[in-house]
């Protein structure tokens, strides 16, 4: 497919979509192609969307990414190192130096539509607590009822791609294998990027209108399945957890199972304690609200991750976040 | 994981267990190191087994292949080609030069375990009609009811590892992902892979009893995505279809969904019908009993297979393909 699609550019920054930023992940691209081939079938609100392949070159060979993972090279050192020259960190550059929020054709948002084998459902992946990606999240909550995942205080995962723009998102859809797409994938994916729009839109006509509260799922850390002396699994997630995101995990619960049968419980150690417990005033309450994310997600094997742990907290909405939003959403052009 | 592991070898020839001829399915090799460190965790039903990872290559870097698929690579012309080096070719003919039948290690029996990102669940695939493969599934049918793909007279697809044995089936589990363990994926494997060493070892001993028929699913074509002009796909397989392997499929149904939302249905081509009519008395009969199988394959894409088309038959089991698996079983050592 064509590299780089731009879409109803009037004066003023865009909205960046990304799909395909994993080259294995052919969902959005399916769907890239066909919004550039019919700008009707993607309701953008008025919005300016530019339509982009992330890695064109990991999509070409259906492989996750050729070098490094792209959507871990937006990092101010790789970005920066001149002896960095993988096709990743390069196309990184040459994304925010086109794309970014001061390139030659600017946009203010990134949307990064990516898919999984975990069943995430529809999902939001929040890095951090950017007002901006607060309210733009707590929007599209308030539209579809998405959960959504606050990847942050993550020293193992940095340099995700829509950190680089005021404001950003990935929307993440599974479960569905690498390397396919499925037609409910799609939909989804379609809906929840339409509902970020919808709510870019509004904000920037000064009719933003967010819910009181907003649900989030704060990331707490990444397990990483059993292994032996050599590094060798010794085990897979317990049949009981596997499909199970987003559900309560409770201590004794079923986690992984051996190849032997044997069941191993999660009674986490006493070290993984202090990351458990991370913001609770009472640290003894550290099994509240737990949950599990991104379980058995084909490419995060690499990464030493079999699930990451979570929190189920409810936050107020602040009016702060609608305002930025706002401020940032008002430099957007009109389509 | 180690290469090769040979498990309880005694006079005569082996049971060959092939995991990992695709490597990104990695259930059957994590099966494989399994029973490797655990000799007893295996039924082997005192059969000498041989526990082989396909392609050691292709498993180390995640892919299905390196430069040909493995199970392609199993045809006269090109094991005899002194011009063919790829990795995969030169391993076919180390596989046969060690476990062949007539090598170093002889085996009589191959058994291939892969998985699938199509909704097949547990299944045999059979290529052809040898008395023995039939044997061998009949048994297993008797056993565990499993659903058989029958594929045969396909000139687009040749070169498959088991026919190069005197006996052999596929066993092909999934739903799963490429590059993902599943405990259900590897527990549905092992029933399977016993399954079929139970009937082996009936059959080595004189004491095979085979059920009196046989259900079949014959292949008889593959029908590609509906593609543009330039080659590029114009749909998806309709949301109705997608984990409905085995499940009928008649003119009229929907088949597959463009991403404008438009359903095409199955209304076979008129130059597709002698396919579709194959083997029939009355070709007008050509939609009875017609199912759909590999469905949305992720490594099937670049094949240009979306689906294939099958008949379920139900034939009545020959006495002379028990005797043919007792022959050929009765050359298998004491484990």
């Amino acid at each position: 497919m064509a590299e780089e699609v731009v879409v109803q550019v009037g004066q003023g920054a865009g909205v960046l979509v990304v799909g395909g930023t994993h080259g294995n992940e052919r969902n959005a691209p399916w769907l890239l192609e066909h919004w550039r081939d019919n700008p009707g079938a993607l309701a953008t609100g008025g919005l300016p969307v530019r339509l982009i392949l992330g890695n064109p070159e990991a999509h070409a060979c259906n492989r996750r990414y050729v070098a490094r993972d792209l959507n871990r090279c937006f990092t101010e050192d790789l970005l920066a190192d001149p002896d960095e020259q993988s096709p990743e960190v390069r196309r990184a550059r040459h994304l925010l130096a086109v794309h970014g929020p001061a390139g030659r054709e600017p946009c203010a948002v990134a949307i990064d539509l990516h898919s999984t084998t975990s069943a995430m459902g529809n999902s939001l992946v929040l890095y951090g607590r950017r007002p901006t990606d607060l309210a733009l999240a707590a929007g599209i909550q308030g539209l579809l009822g998405l959960p959504i995942y606050l990847h942050e205080a993550d020293l193992d995962q940095t340099g995700f791609l829509v950190e680089q723009w005021p404001c950003g998102v990935a929307i993440e859809v599974g479960p569905v294998p690498q390397g396919v797409v499925q037609a409910q994938i799609c939909r989804q994916s379609q809906l929840a990027l339409e509902a970020a729009l919808a709510v870019l839109a509004a904000a920037r006509r000064g009719g933003l209108r967010l819910p009181a509260g907003l649900t989030v799922h704060r990331h707490l850390t990444s397990l990483d399945l059993p292994r032996g002396a050599d590094g060798s699994p010794q085990a897979c997630i317990h049949p009981s957890r596997q499909f199970r995101d987003w559900w309560p995990l409770q201590p004794g619960d079923p986690l992984f199972l051996t190849a032997a049968g044997d069941v191993i419980r999660f009674e986490p150690q006493a070290e993984l304690q202090p990351r458990l417990s991370q913001g609770l005033e009472n640290p003894e309450a550290w099994s509240d609200q737990l949950v599990a994310v991104f379980i058995n997600e084909a490419a995060y094997g690499e990464k030493g991750i079999a699930l990451s742990l979570a929190r189920r907290e409810v936050w107020a909405v602040e009016r702060a976040w609608g305002q930025a939003l706002g401020d940032c959403a008002a430099g957007l052009a009109v389509g």
